[in-house]
């Protein structure tokens, strides 16, 4: 009942596997299973749910493929440590524009982004604050250290975002900030010297419960990154369409 | 290259079949296959990737599992119509906490929903118009059927969000709606006339291309929304204690 609304996303429902999968996935939620615990036995299983053993093996892997549960090698099976989340879930890898997705990203970025710096600023906990000043570190030793920093930058955008107490923002980070991944390599080399003083002054500003100035100094850090983007784009698009003049040149010739 | 920041989720990625489903899903990319493409044969998939066609059947069952592909009976394996998109993507239903997530998911859209309705009166194309006022006849209908009208109104904060332009916002709705299912038998019968009155308003607006309107009344309607929520939560967590201490009163005698 839960998830009805999702019914319009084409999944092949009706197959006994998947609806094996339904019944063990709202076992978990009805027995409040952690990633501490592990699956009951397919044995176990196959008695409550009334079906064989080979459907609760078809029904496990659905549930792994889907990361609700994970297999430990030499342990068994166990419920994943965040059941249900998976790379990419909104298959933007699939999309057919690239582009503009990563322009569509960088405005839902701008608009949500300031306002969980405000509300990281409002409601940040020790805890927060520690695990914000560490994630911070570390995108600057990356930095320091000449490696790729996204992957660390959007642990450091989840840190702010885990700051506010929503429960929902941080899980919504690594989707707005998939394009960070799409086109790092390019922006990498200018934004090194703004991302460490732009991070800076944000934690700075969450640490002494500023909201004003964490929204102020995030809306700044999201659109020098826009920007950046847009003009890479542009002479992207630029080269792209040079390219094809200069191809339709030569079969012109 | 593009998942790379995705792999703190911990998705188990070493074995074979995780890494053909990988390889077969960048196939998928660089062809631009599309839901009207079916999937190259078990047999071909084997050549290419050098592995068994054993092998080629777990991957692909791993991307059916994840709605990359889809089996089409009597027809064989295709793209999904969006690829990649799956039910409760962020893993809520195994959140432990449905109350709390129901009020952030609510103060997210707070802040999303505003400035999407604004963006759709500025950006509102003629096909977009028309399909927003089908989908808002849809729900009134459900309405006066005494029916359940969650998931065609999910569909009608798609629809608004369609109107944007943005690739984005209408993938991110069904996401932060999911509370609507969750706490709608409860809700339903005071929310109808609002329902029915702050949709219309909003159709209106955007159809006037009105963006401070259209914004004015999207905010009422998910305020509205938000406060009867936290009203029948508190409720409930009411009952919830009157409840336990009833019991505790109980075991007392």
């Amino acid at each position: 009942m839960k998830e009805s609304f999702f019914e319009n996303i084409n999944i092949q429902e009706s197959t006994l596997p998947e609806r094996t999968a339904q019944q063990i996935s709202r076992l978990i939620v009805e027995r409040r299973l952690t990633s501490e615990d592990r699956l009951p036995s397919e044995f176990e299983l196959a008695e409550l749910l009334h079906v064989g053993r080979g459907t609760i093996r078809e029904g496990v892997k659905l549930l792994v493929a889907r990361n609700v549960l994970e297999i430990r090698r030499g342990k068994g099976t166990y419920i994943a440590s965040n059941p249900g989340e998976i790379p990419d879930p909104l298959g933007f890898a699939y999309c057919s524009d690239p582009f503009q997705l990563a322009l569509d990203l960088a405005e839902v970025r701008g608009q949500l982004e300031p306002w969980i710096a405000r509300m990281a600023a409002e409601h940040a906990a020790k805890e927060d604050l520690n695990r914000l000043r560490e994630s911070c570190l570390v995108v600057e030793q990356d930095i320091l250290n000449g490696w790729n920093h996204s992957e660390h930058d959007v642990q450091f955008h989840v840190a702010v975002a885990k700051c506010t107490q929503n429960l929902v923002v941080p899980k919504l980070i690594p989707i707005i900030t998939y394009a960070v991944t799409l086109f790092v390599s390019l922006t990498e080399s200018r934004l090194k010297t703004e991302t460490v003083m732009g991070h800076r002054e944000l934690v700075n500003a969450i640490e002494n419960h500023d909201g004003d100035r964490a929204e102020k100094v995030m809306t700044q850090h999201i659109e020098y990154n826009r920007a950046l983007l847009e003009e890479i784009i542009a002479n992207l698009k630029n080269e792209d369409t040079k390219e094809g003049s200069l191809q339709e040149k030569r079969e012109m010739i």
